[in-house]
């Protein structure tokens, strides 16, 4: 592969998807024009092994990449606008599975209405050097400003949308260390690969939310993270946690209830929104949820007390602030 | 490591490079604040293997990282403002090696007055993951606009800042492929592992430069990609790029002068600006050069016929646009 088959490949397959956005001059250029006063960033890297399985296939990994920078600015409150990429190829990908990639982006910018604005597509010298990409995503702040991951107060109500868990589930399928039944496979494994950023209940989080994150890490590392940075302790109950049908049947057939609820509270993946609210906007959010069609599940309490709680039946347990050792996953 | 250890590195080593942006959040957050209004951004990766050495220091590839960006604005006339970084380290990365890392960007973070928005760093798996870098940076728009490839007319001039050929010689000199004076190795290696953007003479730009970029695949691929986008031909003469004392003491003892002077112009790694301006402007052009104390060369002419004409002593050819195989560089 010349160098000229990379411009080739930026000007055939990326342009298109630049097309639209003006600052982008069709990709001939060095750089690109953004004119966005109070905008808010982010930037996620997903590296083939570590963030993706090798095997998976490209326009999935492709729409991953952009929902897992999106479900950043989603949890703010953010819209996305547009999008830099970074692609870094094995020496051994050929035309067909940069289509492939390319259909996925062009798939998923219709679906989040936003553009490529710019980039840098590059190949590794070695076969096995893993496909890395990289993604800059923006958007416009929100009117009251973004949702941060510290203004939680103590005596505040906990809340996750969409279900917990099955990112994690899909992930040991897609391994073949578990097994399910077809429906169910077909499930989870999407829900894997395809994160659901709710964009339309994010716009809402800023009439209700003190905080808000996305659930990346995990359910408890990350309340984890929002407590730390909110200076509360927050206090979880395992049994509320809003599970698929998926995880249901599976979690019926555990032995252990209380290892099977952590396995979905520690296994990342979710790209759910993890948010509070003081108790006097439940009716605010429950109207919110039924407008955007999205569930939103209360889980919890922020506390005055600086640790993580995690009930499940009759049993708590108090996980250390920055550690989760207890709950870490094999 | 565990994920913990991966926080503590952000909040230890590269919260302290974001403590000047207000925007950052001091990295706590997923997100970064920051005001595009009329900005321009770019986005480049480097791996190792590829764009550096497994072995360079890493201090030094931090700065490479940012001049590579910074060059990239620097050529559209616009000074650097801030940045997002992702950094996937091998799996067998210490503390240690972060903190050498590290120490660079914050040199040259003062050196390009440029803060740490925000970013991602991650771990790949195996051992052998290749370090990978990611940087988005950007900076305001100037008053006349950007700079871009393609505004380039006939018959204009054809100028260079610095010296051609460099980068590539230092490179060689590394790879203990080429043997030259201890002082000649130490001039021409520091010119691969640290491009230096031409900041103060990229801001003058605007006021004659009629099409820019910087030169990062070598000479002679990117006066042919700056001349696509203008829609001109090109007309360089070999014998007046500019050499520095390093590479014109190699050039003396090479038996083929044409064929050396070709691996120059052809080499990368330069990161100088290539720009046109009428001639008009000559006169404009040396006071910016001498204001700045940035050497500035003129080495050819825009044409009307769409080709790429390359001189050397008597000898004139012509590069296919889009092909320049006969510049391929084993």
């Amino acid at each position: 592969v010349t160098a000229e088959s990379e411009f080739s490949i930026i000007r055939e397959l990326f342009a298109p998807l630049a097309k639209t956005a003006a600052g982008a001059f069709s990709l001939t250029d060095d750089v690109a024009a953004i004119d966005l006063e109070n905008a808010v960033i982010t930037k996620d890297l997903m590296i083939a092994g570590v963030h993706f399985r090798q095997k998976d296939p490209l326009d999935l990994v492709a729409r991953k990449l952009m929902r897992v920078n999106i479900s950043d600015l989603v949890s703010k409150g953010v819209r996305p606008a547009g999008y830099l990429l970074g692609c870094v190829w094995p020496a051994n990908t050929d035309r067909a599975m940069i289509e492939t990639f390319v259909s996925g982006l062009k798939q998923d910018q219709k679906a989040f209405k936003c553009h490529l604005l710019g980039g840098d597509t590059t190949r590794h010298r070695l076969k096995t050097g893993p496909l890395t990409l990289s993604a800059t995503f923006y958007g416009p702040a929100p009117d009251g400003g973004i949702i941060r991951r510290s203004g939680a107060n103590v005596g505040e109500d906990v809340y996750v949308t969409g279900t917990i868990g099955d990112g994690a589930l899909g992930l040991r399928v897609l391994e073949a260390k578990l097994k399910v039944s077809e429906e169910d496979k077909a499930f989870l494994q999407d829900r894997y690969w395809l994160p659901q950023p709710r964009v339309t209940f994010g716009t809402a989080l800023g009439s209700f939310a003190t905080a808000a994150m996305d659930i990346s890490d995990g359910l408890i590392t990350d309340a984890g993270h929002l407590a730390t940075q909110s200076e509360v302790g927050v206090s979880i109950n395992l049994d509320n946690m809003p599970l698929s049908v998926a995880a249901h049947k599976w979690l019926q057939e555990e032995r252990n209830k209380q290892s099977a609820l952590e396995f979905l509270a520690t296994g990342g993946d979710d790209y759910e929104i993890l948010f509070t609210a003081p108790s006097s906007m439940r009716r605010s959010i429950h109207m919110a949820s039924r407008a955007s069609r999205t569930d939103v599940t209360r889980i919890g309490r922020t506390t005055r007390e600086k640790i993580i709680l995690v009930a499940c039946g009759d049993k708590e347990t108090e996980v250390k602030a920055g550690g989760f050792d207890h709950f870490s996953v094999s």
